[in-house]
């Protein structure tokens, strides 16, 4: 007997879009969250604006919250987790873990958007100072920070005079193992470096990259005014240490563009840290079988244009548990994943009505 | 009285995508392309090889095409257009003209999928000498001959000995208003690179670039591949102009990691030209009366997260008619649309049962 459930997990912003969806086509959702409250990584990592547009994202995450919250069609279990699988497509059989106990429940296709984790510089291999020197942060302490509107040096709690990104950190980085680019990290960095010229106009801000992968329209939408409106300082470079002098940092590198060593001084360096697989999207990819790449996201069906599919009939992907992706590759995704996983229970339950 | 059709507006790989789904949930599509084949640009422009994994263009189209081409839910209506738009969501009233005349459709939806058209260098503009000199040839060209297998000089059938791509032709470039990146071009030109190379093995290829903007997966799959499997040799570097010397190109410029002028011989100069918006785009944008940005892409709507909706309840748009995307932005965008378009039929449908 087949089930017309469809099981999510993940409520980020992919888990939600994908539940909204089926839910207003008349589909069944059981959405699997191992946080006791929605809203995923924007939430759980403190986003302040989004882009595009900077829209604010408790307020764009909150919308669509609301959207599924009271939806009759959507049963929500925060604080649970997947912990085993059993049968196929048509008549999946998952069994949940919650501190309210186990339980079984059953789907007739499942949908994972278990997300990305941020790159951590690592407390051995001490990437750029991170865990050594507190003015040496990342985009998500920067980004709490922005949403608070209170940017400071974490040492001194004083207002920067000279704040500086690092591009790529975490990736492009065959030594790590991480040769993929995380496909963000240029616009959030660059639209953090406007939020801090904003809220900070004395401040310089500067950004060290090897190619601003400015891609689309967030070229004309973030890259051109951070430079002409923001006076962000783009500088091509490959940035090898951050050191401490005094009270301050010191950056040293290769400005490639001069094609002369740089050191610099800075009273805050920010690692733009890129996308890795969220320790949810590792453990899911075992416990439902799913063949993992390289770097350990969850592969997508080959041979053919799909984006969601997953080798495995009737368990589809959306967002970064598949790889890199943007906020608009993942709302993409989870709408073409949820029409998916509609077509496989429907398809199962005819098969059933003509056998 | 409600229809339950949904009317796509063309048949290249996001109106194909779109309607195999909306089909497989048991909705009714009208398929509507210009042409009088389906496949869209990869056919009218006789793509080689798609990204991700090379794989052959005309062989993956053909499989999508097959998909709807026989399914009861889908009337394919080739060699017509949309001439005229009535009613509203729910109940659009669409008038075809086709060289066998004029008739009036029904739809609850719509979704379009009329995608972009190549740059043109400019006959007037004279950009880089494309309408001068036979050997400087555009991605589209190039895309052609590697199609037939057949990498040669055009003014002479020699095959080349020196070949370069110039990045950014129509894109990022404010004097002719599109600031926009294009989004693909790096990934398509590193990707015809890595063909001439294998069709070519004494061919000398020189990609010259502002960023290489190889997000995500392609890095490593393209990218890297590119330059230490395949010896492509990537500039950072401004040409000025194009020149003609006896039989050979010259190249001028500035190499901007070396910091010097660049004057090189060429035998074949490649423009990656970005994407404007179709003529189809722009036509449909003004019949069905949507919004379209300052480039003549059609908007979507602001204020949340949604890739796919236009600002009129009931049309949706997806792919590179929405401004500059890749194959896997168009393929998730039409499976998000199609999940939309058949919630607005369905919609409606369930208002109408209730009054």
């Amino acid at each position: 007997m087949s089930s017309e459930n469809i099981l999510i997990i993940g409520g980020g912003p992919g888990g939600l879009e994908a539940a909204k969806g089926i839910a207003e086509l008349g589909g069944r959702v059981i959405l699997v969250e191992q946080r006791d409250r929605l809203g995923g990584t924007p939430d759980s990592a403190h986003y302040a604006a989004l882009t595009h547009n900077f829209m604010e994202a408790e307020e764009v995450m909150g919308k669509v919250i609301a959207a599924i919250s009271d939806h009759p069609n959507v049963e929500i279990r925060p604080g649970s987790r997947v912990v085993s699988l059993q049968g196929s497509a048509g008549e999946f059989r998952l069994t949940l873990e919650s501190p309210r106990g186990r339980e079984t429940v059953e789907a007739g296709a499942i949908i994972v958007c278990t997300g990305f984790d941020h790159f951590d510089p690592g407390q051995e291999t001490q990437m750029y100072g991170y865990y050594e020197f507190d003015d040496v942060i990342t985009l998500t302490d920067a980004e709490a920070m922005l949403k608070a509107k209170n940017f400071v040096r974490p040492s001194n709690g004083q207002v920067p005079e000279r704040v500086c990104f690092i591009q790529c950190v975490g990736s492009r980085d065959r030594r790590i193992g991480n040769e993929y680019c995380s496909k963000v990290c240029c616009g959030i960095a660059s639209k953090q470096a406007i939020e801090i010229r904003q809220l900070l106009p004395q401040a310089k801000v500067f950004i060290f990259y090897i190619d601003m992968r400015m891609y689309g329209y967030w070229e004309q939408e973030i890259y051109w005014p951070a430079q002409e409106k923001y006076k962000v300082q783009y500088i091509r470079g490959i940035v090898s240490e951050v050191l401490k002098k005094g009270d301050k940092l010191i950056i040293r590198g290769e400005d490639t563009t001069m094609g002369r060593p740089m050191e610099v001084t800075m009273d805050v360096v920010i690692l733009s840290v890129g996308m890795v697989p969220s320790k949810g999207t590792k453990e899911v990819a075992k416990i439902l079988g799913l063949p993992q790449d390289k770097y350990g996201f969850i592969k997508t069906a080959e041979g053919g244009l799909d984006t969601v599919s997953t080798p495995v009939e009737g368990i589809f992907v959306a967002g970064a548990a598949a790889g890199p992706k943007d906020l608009d590759d993942t709302i993409s995704m989870a709408g073409a994943a949820a029409m998916k996983a509609l077509g496989t229970v429907r398809r199962k339950a005819q098969l059933e009505l003509r056998s």
